[in-house]
């Protein structure tokens, strides 16, 4: 499988990734290597790790997993666990594990003595076709995800999708929720093959979403424009998933699964603002919904997700801005919504 | 008084302050401005900025002075502060206080929504000449000083000596010591005319200093190399600030006030290890001493600070690394000494 070169990383799968890891710790003098893991990735993905690597690990550092802690409460102990161990600037940060893991593991690494290197090696679908590329890092304040964070991009990404079989299959579909949203932003070809065929866990589907992901990345790093794509649906998805997370009595939505309903109101807000047709907004919704469970929103939760809305970190100005869809594959930014399309976006989705 | 331009902002002083921040602000399109300040620059510099500027602050945000509040909680408290108030991404903070204000401010900025703008305004002669410059960023880590950070760069440092009125004077003179320092490693007459003279507060002083930093670090904004030479004096003298800062029981020790120690210290080290005349260690010990009081050091103090010198963040594979003098005015990295001449560099200070 080929490699896919990004701006100052790159991104190896399988044995390439596995060649390139132990060749840049061989040729790099770290002081001390520390490894992120949480209880899942420690039972789960760390014995197949260590049967690749040909260096030892001076520290494993575990935290727990979950969005709900992906706090700065968590990096506090880390940056402590760290300072302990005698981690100093020339040392190494491995993060094993999902997007939670990644982006908290990168921020930790970013912030401690002023920057560190770190390597981001995700074992989930969404980590491996999102969370881990693109260099953003952060945690939560409170329910408002990534509110606090740095762009900063890691040493290498590497991937092995062997560790997807360590997951409860809720997880993966979670990532496949954000490789379709590379089909819908940017390549109408990929969307359809994967909503058709679906086996989205192999190595090829992997890389091309990647190259998706890192080729707008590429473009505008800090996001000033093109880089806002790749928001398609997250708008609403966040705010759906912040107030899911929040509510006990609401299911906990998995991101892709937040994102999933996302896309299907965002996809109708760009029928309605836009010009994608009806057609393609219908594609859209049951095709998601294919994979998705509907999301049960009464009216309360609609007007509690309105409300979020406007703390969305990609808000300026107190205007909430949508990234909407022209077709399937070409997406367009910065569109404002008037109030009254919310409701009729919903009212779409429940139909 | 000529401004100082760095890589991507610039420095200015007095009169095209003034001008500078208004212009920027007006050209501009913020969302919203936030001020940073402590109680002090609240109740002293406050009022002198606001006749100052001629655009209104949205919020004033207020955190408590005093290094033991150089802390991630204090960062906490103000992520949620920006997040409550509705900034976002095009928020401005602007930072008007000592090094501890706007290098905490600076990192909450520089990781609020993954990085806003941020203007300094250092009110202490230690941030105008130091602290300020150079784009370091962070917090303590208990009484580890700058463990968690980033390197970041704000928009302008605007610098008004009149702030300095305002001032205790030991304060004042804890900001001279690092002017001192930077006349030791890089300008031997500035060093002559500072230690002689004596009026450091004023405009051009403040410049020679800025000027001085600003080369080093603008040859080496990450600190590989040359940007080390401006930790002469700190590694023990981080380290004796950080004791005294734990220890009740000892006098609490501004910054200068510890580096001045330091500088003696290692300015013996560097007679012992790099040859600096026994002259120059005197003038330098005699230089210090005529300004700041001498530190009292127990034997139990010498091997606690000792101790505390492994967990300095420039220390590298567990070595302690100084910065020496070769003579006045030249510096050199990356230095290793032998365990026993800390004891003798003790007994020198104590002499």
């Amino acid at each position: 499988m080929e490699s896919v070169k990004s701006q100052s990383y790159e991104v190896h799968i399988n044995e390439l990734a596995k060649a390139a890891l132990n060749q840049h710790i061989a040729k790099t003098s770290y002081s001390k290597i520390f490894l992120l893991v949480d209880e899942n990735t420690k039972a789960h993905c760390l014995p197949i790790f260590n049967e690749m690597i040909d260096f030892p690990i001076d520290s494993v550092l575990e935290i727990e997993s979950g969005e709900e802690n992906k706090h700065i409460r968590t990096c506090l102990q880390l940056w402590e666990d760290l300072s302990n161990l005698d981690g100093d600037r020339k040392s190494l940060l491995i993060n094993l594990g999902g997007g939670v893991l990644t982006d908290m593991g990168g921020f930790v690494a970013s912030t401690f003595k002023r920057g560190i290197d770190f390597i981001n090696i995700p074992t989930t679908l969404l980590s491996m076709v999102d969370a881990s590329i693109g260099g953003k890092t952060g945690v939560d304040l409170g329910s408002l995800k990534n509110q606090v964070g740095v762009i900063n991009q890691p040493q290498m990404v590497l991937i092995f999708p062997e560790f997807l079989k360590t997951l409860d299959p809720r997880q993966t579909k979670s990532g496949y929720a954000e490789m379709l949203k590379h089909g819908l932003i940017q390549d109408s070809s990929y969307w359809n093959d994967l909503i058709e065929d679906g086996d989205f866990t192999d190595a090829a589907c992997i890389q091309r979403s990647i190259a998706i992901k890192n080729e707008v990345v590429l473009q505008d790093p800090t996001e000033q424009g093109l880089r806002k794509i790749l928001n398609f649906g997250h708008t609403l998805g966040h705010a759906i998933e912040s107030y899911c997370l929040d509510n006990h009595d609401k299911k906990t939505l998995l991101h892709g699964e937040a994102i999933a309903a996302g896309m299907i109101l965002e996809g109708y807000l760009s029928h309605e603002m836009r010009g994608l047709s009806k057609l393609s907004v219908d594609e859209i919704k049951k095709g998601f919904l294919k994979h998705f469970d509907k999301v049960d929103f009464t009216e309360d939760d609609i007007d509690a997700i309105l409300q979020l809305l406007k703390y969305d970190k990609k808000n300026s100005h107190g205007n909430v801005n949508f990234v909407l869809l022209q077709e399937i594959g070409k997406a367009v930014t910065d569109i404002r919504i008037p109030e009254e399309l919310f409701q009729k976006a919903f009212a779409y989705y429940k139909e």
